[in-house]
């Protein structure tokens, strides 16, 4: 049992809610290889961090021994799932997923073993169910309860659209549980609703109805709002090793450990001690490289961690980066802020002419680069280290 | 123009609705032979003279000249379409089907020109779409929309269950307009919110959209419900010929006028001399009994047509039958109520002590035979002729 124990808190580190955790503990218990499913529309081939908070627990239960499905959704991504918009999203044509399953695989065996890991593509049991075996599955549901989904029923309150196919998606969803005989699925909290229809359609076929794990949405880089590209606070997984490691070093201390808990390989243990290290004096700064050289070397290489480093280390002058740099959060207007009102407002100059005068002279530093552009306009959702002269700092955010 | 305004005429006699005129009356004009649809669930095989309400006004257009397209919906039958229902009908197995739709030929026929009828399945179109084209499909329309039909709105306004794949049935059925590139699709009253979706999908497809009429239901003996089985008041076309004509000679004077309009292929100003030779007083009975005649010939024969008069004379020995019986509506529980009660109620006799002693001396007839069993009991629906002694008589209709 105390194998289970350790296996249980390692599945629900960072997550959101686990259901039922009676269930899963017998499963665990029974020394079974459990079937683990998470689906992934394929309509975001560029993965960002955000993304890989999923894909980071699916490895954790590859690490336990069990077996991961990563479910390709090619045929509902013909649907366009609403989940937490307000809008229908447009379905892609076929030639568009499969481009995409191809990135997807690409990026996500860079956390999960390949070897180890099976991909499956819900067409394969989707089409061959066909017109009649698509109504006999609408068959399973109300629109009643349908309608209780949160997002359903904001819009439908709202008098939004919602168009009928999307009443579909979960239905194909929960299908492919059925199809995939899941032990586990995984998705993220807006998830839940369709994650429970997959439990009651394994119910209606005679299966033990699947565990249900939900991951919280990862903050992005200002700590405010959820990351994503469309609010630009985001670190994409393609990203050069260069740009990975300074967005990272650009975050909070807060956000720091959230990050860690969320995105870091390294053991609970591992963590509780660099939080005890931090507390007792050590820079939270070197605490950060760590950090980002895990994240750094995970999706590029050790070597290349290693350069990111030094060239950060370079670019700021070994050791010139102060341990206490003063965080600022700035609320800008959708079109951004221009640099030198950002640099008034993180309170390294007096006035915007002050500090145009100092980009001028040459005295401004943006992430450890000299800043000659006085027209940069920085977005909501980026991050930046701000240095004026030699002393003055500050780890600004953009909202 | 002489001809469509025949025509228009013909084609609305006794119907409910027709949307929209200008655009039927522009196609009748154009000379072209219009493609006219109407579908029916294979569920009921046992037709009844309600039903042929719809399949007459499809004669109407075969007498035109039109190609008239009988749709038997065998895809569509595996839903169950709760329209006008309270709960969902459970979905048919493809045996069932076919044998009703063979059912369904064999009495269509007796109406309808076989030669120049296409009869078709939807399945041959539905099937094909497979499932992403049903989800295609249901991308067409909104839930909100879909709400809006009646029996949708007051079974969600009320609680009751709508299975989500009730949503797709009228979707299906417009696509079967998309299809069999309809030009005019014909249904029941209740079916036009279905019918309108044709219309919008057409649209969609880039067809012009169909036109759509609606029959109104058919009342049933009793001339208060409708038509139909589980009331009781229906006459089924596969009914021998004396159970045919003495129904129909049981009915009253206002409602052989409403069946002349919707179940007599007699010209409309045909009916309009016979009214008038019933105000110069006709015996109502005669017109009835060419009515009777008619239907009797139009699912069995001729000779079986003058039979079934020959015999229903013969029990009321000629010319015994007055001019003038009273009708006698008489309400009464499921159950239905006993001989004796109802000879009471329908004021032959002062006590049911009295109709049970009439009885026994042989002094009642129903339907012009000697009534024996005194422990008759009669349901809402029926309708019946009673005769008590040699001048007392009652038409009487039991809801």
């Amino acid at each position: 049992m105390a194998d289970v124990e350790k296996a249980l808190a390692l599945i629900k580190r960072g997550t959101d809610e686990l259901l039922v955790e009676v269930e899963l503990i017998e499963r665990l218990a029974s020394g079974r290889q459990l079937r683990i499913k998470a689906g992934f529309d394929p309509t975001a081939p560029d993965l960002h961090l955000g993304h890989t908070v999923l894909i980071n627990k699916l490895r954790h239960f590859q690490e336990l021994g069990h077996h991961v499905m990563f479910l390709i959704g090619d045929f509902t991504g013909m649907i366009g799932d609403p989940s937490g918009r307000n809008a229908t999203r447009p379905p892609l044509t076929r030639e568009q997923i499969l481009e995409n399953a191809k990135t997807y695989r690409e990026q996500v065996f860079k956390i999960l073993d390949a070897e180890k890991t099976e991909v499956c593509f819900n067409s394969a049991w989707m089409e061959p169910l066909g017109a009649a075996g698509m109504l006999r599955l609408a068959a399973q549901y109300t629109v009643a309860r349908m309608l209780e989904r949160d997002d359903f029923a904001r819009r439908y309150a709202g008098n939004q659209p919602i168009a009928i196919h999307e009443f579909l998606y979960p239905l194909c969803q929960g299908y492919d549980s059925v199809a995939m005989r899941a032990d586990v699925e995984l998705g993220g909290t807006d998830q839940k609703f369709n994650l429970l229809v997959g439990r009651e359609l394994q119910k209606h076929y005679g299966q033990p109805p699947q565990c249900i794990l939900t991951v919280p949405l990862l903050e992005g880089l200002d700590g405010v709002n959820k990351m994503s590209k469309s609010y630009g606070n985001y670190v994409g997984i393609d990203e050069p090793p260069r740009e990975i490691f300074g967005k990272l070093m650009s975050i909070s201390d807060d956000l720091m450990w959230r990050y860690y808990e969320l995105l870091s390989f390294r053991s609970s243990e591992e963590i509780v001690r660099l939080k005890a290290d931090v507390a007792g004096g050590r820079n939270p700064r070197d605490v950060k490289v760590l950090l980002a050289q895990e994240i750094v070397q995970r999706f590029h290489s050790r070597q290349a961690a290693e350069d990111a480093l030094a060239d950060f280390e370079a670019r700021f002058r070994q050791g010139a980066l102060p341990q206490d740099i003063e965080e600022v959060a700035v609320r800008c207007a959708a079109e951004g802020i221009g640099i030198a009102q950002l640099i008034k407002q993180a309170g390294l100059a007096a006035s915007t002419s002050e500090a145009l005068r100092l980009i001028e002279q040459g005295g401004v530093r943006i992430d450890g680069e000299r800043l000659s552009d006085r027209t940069l306009v920085l977005k909501p959702g980026a991050t930046a280290i701000l240095q004026v002269g030699k002393r003055k700092f500050a780890r600004v955010s953009l909202s």
